[in-house]
């Protein structure tokens, strides 16, 4: 079988159910006096630094991401970039259970985000996206609320 | 594709990559005033009781184990029995990527410890397993060393 079989992908999944997070961030950039702002989509895989080894093997196997060492002593494997993201939620979707809301919902935001124009319609429906993804990922961290984020994006509530 | 298939077994392996352990404990039991010991087989998935979810469907997919919530807030499943044990990592085996040391090593000493009779070469080899499998997972906490385990089982190191 190859690197990029079937069960490979179904372990990449369960690691990712246990040990994973797919976000959908608005990250707002000052560029001179213009600002603009940009849609960044993620899957990160995590671990401890001693146990690092699962992640390259992913990495390998993915040929994708960049691993980094956080100062809390955790490793990232972390996948950025529209089009590797939508590859990938496309061969995981078949096997994750608990994260499926999240990954159709960030497949559903980078359909929309491959587009050459934005509407404020589709910038409403990334921000509903955004909420949707932080409330399944049960973060416990203060995040943007709606208000804030179409303020951001110069919309009102 | 039946609830036992191979991509539920390929993503069991890869949540117990990235949130599981493998455990071969020695412990000592009081018995009036007769001293019994016994070996304890353990495989144990974790998960923040948030999450615990993925821990309900491992459970219902192997229909073993029993899942119960640390005072830490971890949901933990775990399963023990060395028959249950024996059957699911072989099970899990082809599909576990960093955890095949500890896998390996328990299924031999399972092998061992259901010998009707353990002479003192298969107890040293048992010991010999603990402290290996304890090695691999890189275990903080402080552990016997071998020969604590020796002194526990009445052998001289």
């Amino acid at each position: 079988m190859g690197s990029r079989s079937k069960t490979n992908f179904a372990y990449i999944a369960g690691f990712l159910d246990g040990d994973g997070s797919l976000m959908l961030q608005l990250k707002k950039r000052k560029d001179g006096n213009k600002s603009r702002n940009r849609f960044m989509a993620t899957i990160c895989f995590y671990q401890d630094i001693r146990h690092a080894k699962p992640l390259i093997w992913i990495r390998n196997i993915l040929e994708i991401g960049y691993i980094s060492k956080r100062k809390d002593n955790i490793a990232e494997l972390r996948i950025n970039g529209y089009r590797q993201i939508e590859r990938l939620i496309k061969e995981l979707l078949p096997f994750i259970k608990f994260k499926k809301v999240q990954a159709k919902s960030l497949l559903k935001s980078i359909k929309i985000l491959q587009k050459k124009k934005l509407p404020e319609s589709d910038l409403r429906k990334l921000v509903d996206n955004i909420l949707l993804i932080q409330e399944e990922n049960y973060r416990t961290r203060r995040k943007k609320n709606k208000r804030e984020l179409l303020k951001v994006l110069g919309l009102t509530p």
